[in-house]
């Protein structure tokens, strides 16, 4: 049986949740070998979950010969001890996701694909006045180095903001990246090593796999839901079977997911990670655009150990060309300082200080506020036309900031064939199967609501139908 | 004997190569087990070198058991067969020079120790007009990404002006990093892999040093001059003995030696690296900065077979704030496509369209033979006043392009000592240890002759009293 990408109903229990929860029990040996499992109505009934997910659930339990299913019996322990195993898999991403990967952001096609926000929600005229006064004020400033950590001013403002996160940072806290794909590779380089296990969401983010993949490293797909992120129970199952080096997570409005996890969870995913001295690289780089009237705190905000290593970037907010973004992080900052400057040099001046100049005089709060508005409306005005127009069954992630959608449609519904014949058409879209290093989501897309008008309506609505074509 | 690290006179045969023809010929069995070799005054007059470079030739092969001294009789090959082995070493830079690297940019010293160029010889104020025309002009092409493989406007200057440099280069050739040091870390990051050896020039800019360090490479130093760059001799040698998988090389204006590799030696030299299929990682990043009337061809330009990866930027020109680089990477041309986006997604586009429209329409060229005057003045005035101030003994390089000088102070005088007591006294210099991996050159020193003034001239005669003091 071909495994679900998401649960439907998106509550309650994953499969995969039901499953490591059973294979722990077996574990610690409360069902031993030659044991009868619970039957499937009855296991539904106590865990709240459908028929349907505990079939998946015995059924991938079954696949790791954990169990055995004897005919009109039930289930029974397989009679040798084996250890249910999830696997980390190296990633080998194969020449299709990274061709596709490069045409999400072709500019020839609608930008349904492309993880940008529209630089119309930007507040181009304004940096761009600020870039010249600053440049003309600072003449020596801007075209010499900016100090490897970056400019002083912009990390200043940089902690002060980050108060609003839950962090209490100072400026030295914090080194200024090249993006914040920068400040997560850094991260990622000064946490793990070639052949290191890093555990991800699943879906993830496909330059986390992209990098990982050039890294050399495992990942551990860890099972997640739009409503509220990674499974705790399932990563707390993965750490106790595998050596975990690091955990990537995007705790503020999942990148695809939308996700936003709850604060008592992030709280929870730091605990469980420091237990066991395991490193979180967090990735904020939407925090700043809920849709709520206040920011959610960050995983780091929980971090009383140093290890959790912060990145983010203005990439979403001002101006992805800036190339502006930053990384706290904790006790891994002494190894970020000494290899930012290796990669090169330092950050690029002149737009540091226009940023920082943004961030001192510019209004950013007032433009956030403006910005959220207007990306709560498409994205709702977005979702409400794939649920018009996408195939029956389709379900569609609701976030509570950001700018991306996620589309569950049909399990018979291939998205890549769907990118391919949009992009026949001029529209662009990013197929689930860029989202894993394993074989799923192929029955998902991601979407970018952030271009949201009348054209893009028209687009979605013909995606919808090429989708309704192939199902 | 302690080695010295350069020969005195700076002509002839470094004893480093006399030994490497000499062993060349044991390995060959021109001498065998038991032979007489020639004496040390025969030797000299053959091969037109000091008595004292034949003695420290010798003196290597002792240490590495090829031969052995026989009291009153001379030198014989040893009696088993040892192979004279240039031995790679791993870097490992201790925090002692980890921590000076990052004092040599402190601001608040007498900038000797530098390797940025002095703002006042960089365009600032036409750049930052053409910075704020551009973002004006092109409001979303400036805010948003420029392309991973940068803006085509930029590679297209890039590419033309390459011709100048020997290089018939298409901006779909050209590749725009953050930088040189980006450019050169993705060259070795496409080539090379953890426990590969890369071949060096000795004395190494400390940031190859670093980085290969940080990639966990090997690094074989081969003996340069300040005339004519890395010995090809021993490089020859060092490719039989060793597998070497990248080599590196500044060859037009070597930092620090300042040394100019001849045309035909870099056709050598790439023909050298071909055979044994050897990538050549080539720095030009002074290239445009000669003091003659024409630029010197890049190695590259005698490069056939794809395997010569091309780094320069703009940071010594225009300005080394805006981080604008560029890689031509030859047949490692799709991986590095691949590589860059990975690390920071792409380069800021403000400045790529500032230095775009400067090479376009900034006069560029006026601008290099402008700065080139004033370079070769102020690097003729530094060295006639290094030669007056310092130890008695000391040589200094002649470079014919670029802002750096070497100086070779007579053995005594420790360069780190000096570094210590000369920051004592605000000022900053390159102490040259920070040049090898292994002990070498720790009586020399790298000077910025590019901030030149009377209070620098100053500084360099306090200079020159501390090392007196010292030797």
């Amino acid at each position: 049986m071909r495994p679900r990408a998401l649960g439907t109903a998106g509550r309650g229990l994953l499969y995969e949740e039901v499953a490591a929860k059973m294979g722990g029990l077996i574990e610690r040996g409360t069902f031993r070998p030659g044991d009868r499992m619970p039957s499937i109505r009855g296991l539904s009934r106590q865990m709240r979950v459908s028929i349907s997910t505990v079939v998946e659930a015995y059924s991938r339990l079954e696949d790791q010969r954990v169990i055995e299913a004897r005919p009109q019996s039930g289930y029974y322990v397989s009679g040798r001890p084996v250890r249910p195993k999830l696997v980390p898999t190296r990633v080998n991403l194969g020449e299709g996701p990274l061709l596709v990967m490069r045409t999400l952001s072709d500019a020839s096609l609608v930008p349904l694909g492309t993880g940008a926000p529209n630089p119309q929600n930007l507040p181009a005229a304004k940096l761009t006045r600020m870039l010249a006064a600053q440049a003309r004020r600072h003449p020596a400033e801007s075209v010499s180095y900016s100090g490897t950590t970056g400019l002083s001013r912009l990390r200043t403002q940089i902690a002060r903001r980050s108060l609003d996160a839950g962090c209490p940072l100072s400026a030295d806290d914090v080194v200024v990246t090249s993006g914040c794909v920068e400040a997560v590779t850094l991260a990622l380089q000064t946490t793990c090593r070639a052949g290191d296990t890093v555990a991800v969401a699943a879906p993830a983010y496909y330059n986390f796999l992209n990098f990982a993949q050039w890294m050399g490293l495992k990942v551990l797909e860890i099972p997640a839901r739009p409503e509220e992120g990674m499974s705790l129970d399932v990563l707390g199952y993965a750490i106790r079977q595998n050596p975990i080096r690091a955990c990537i997570v995007i705790a503020n409005f999942d990148n695809p997911l939308g996700s936003l996890m709850p604060d008592e969870r992030k709280r929870d995913l730091v605990r469980l990670l420091a237990k066991h001295e395991i490193p979180l690289v967090e990735d904020d780089v939407y925090g700043d655009l809920a849709f709520g009237p206040a920011r959610p705190p960050a995983a780091k905000a929980f971090d009383e150990n140093g290890l959790v290593l912060l990145c983010s970037s203005f990439s979403k907010t001002l101006a992805p060309g800036y190339r502006v973004g930053w990384i706290a992080p904790g006790r891994f900052q002494e190894k970020v300082e000494r290899l930012k400057p290796l990669l090169n040099v330092a950050t690029a001046s002149p737009t540091q200080l226009a940023v920082a100049e943004f961030l001192t005089n510019g209004g950013y709060d007032h433009h956030l506020r403006a910005v959220r508005r207007v990306y709560a409306r498409q994205v709702d005005e977005m979702r409400d036309a794939v649920l018009r127009h996408f195939p029956c069954g389709t379900s569609v992630s609701r976030p509570r900031g950001g700018f991306l959608l996620w589309a569950d449609m049909p399990a018979e519904v291939d998205a890549f064939r769907l990118y391919d014949e949009a992009r026949q058409r001029g529209i662009g879209v990013a197929p689930g199967t860029l989202f894993s290093a394993g074989n799923g989501f192929r029955n998902c897309v991601r979407l970018n609501a952030s271009f949201w008008s009348a054209s893009i309506a028209r687009a979605v609505e013909e995606l919808g139908a090429i989708a309704r074509g192939i199902a």
